[in-house]
């Protein structure tokens, strides 16, 4: 690894902890130069504007969920068992590595209503994860472990909808329940896809 | 109504908009005197810090739901009837009233890890609005609707996943189906609910 590209991977995940923080809207490169000591040109040397830092952040965050939940998921054997894997992955990683909670998230929200390109990166990011969701519930279905005429798109929401949830209990509410609340719905969900022996 | 008030009506108002477009941290004394055409000493008086702005700003944004949402609801009869109200309601509202978004669901997400005043007050409004859910579901129950042994909680928690789901489900994704996945979400979560009859 040479000194420059390591010193760009510090830079994006200094970028990352702070949006994870603040919001990628405060997220600017005046802030981050004065987070990691550089000048603000050698910053610019790395990303030539305020957006290209901001993408650079969601697909440092996009990066970090595949690489610790669904690879982990992955090697859970296919079906259910990779369902509950995904769901536990994700929650760990929620609970312990963002001091700040996801930044996609938060950036889901923030610029749900301002047309552009975060808009519509953000609009990808989240597209693709919902995705892995409704191919975790086709592969339960091959596997014959869900119903064959199950909606996989409507099990992605509802398991999208329940990580949301749980993001705002365990996050903002601080709900010790959270994690139980969590569980039951999954458990739910997971009973009712599920092919009636 | 005296001046006085009418104005200080307008101006909260004006501060509702910008936070449901920009976020309440962008919220600014000197902002809002742009958007209102008034000077920053003129608003000084009427909130006397950022943090009192922001915090009337979300107590607003909670009178809106109550007078937008929970008290239509209310005029339908008690049990599950009233539960479908609220959930009508409250969609109709985020589609149509509000520009950017419901500020009340971005605050939670900017705010969850930052102590202070206005977390505070978030989780108190936030925790409010569960309530309310959770009191629904138990009236269903005193009606004969529910099951008696329903866990009211658990029900507000999946009640307020499907809220949060729509929410980005329609905001960011702008998918279509968005409607058709809440209103199954809530009728599965009904009829799990209901006494067997």
């Amino acid at each position: 690894m040479t000194k420059g590209i390591a010193t760009k991977e510090n830079i994006i995940h200094a970028a990352f902890d702070f949006t994870s923080r603040f919001g990628l809207e405060s997220l600017s490169i005046g802030e981050l130069a004065k987070l990691v000591g550089m000048s603000k040109s050698g910053l610019f040397g790395h990303f030539n504007s305020k957006e290209a830092l901001q993408m650079k952040v969601l697909d440092y965050a996009a990066d970090n969920f595949i690489r610790n939940v669904v690879r982990p998921a992955v090697r859970a054997p296919r079906g259910i068992a990779r369902i509950n894997a995904l769901a536990s992955q994700w929650q760990k990683w929620v609970s312990s590595k963002l001091a700040g909670g996801c930044p996609i998230i938060a950036a889901t929200v923030e610029y749900d209503d301002r047309p552009g390109k975060i808009r519509d990166h953000l609009q990808t990011l989240q597209g693709e994860m919902i995705n892995t969701f409704a191919r975790a519930a086709k592969i339960a279905i091959e596997e014959g472990e869900f119903k064959k005429d199950l909606d996989c798109e409507q099990f992605a929401y509802e398991f999208y909808a329940n990580m949301m949830a749980y993001h705002v209990f365990t996050r903002l509410l601080r709900d010790r329940t959270a994690k139980q609340r969590f569980q039951t719905t999954l458990d739910q969900l997971i009973v009712k896809s599920s092919q009636t022996k």
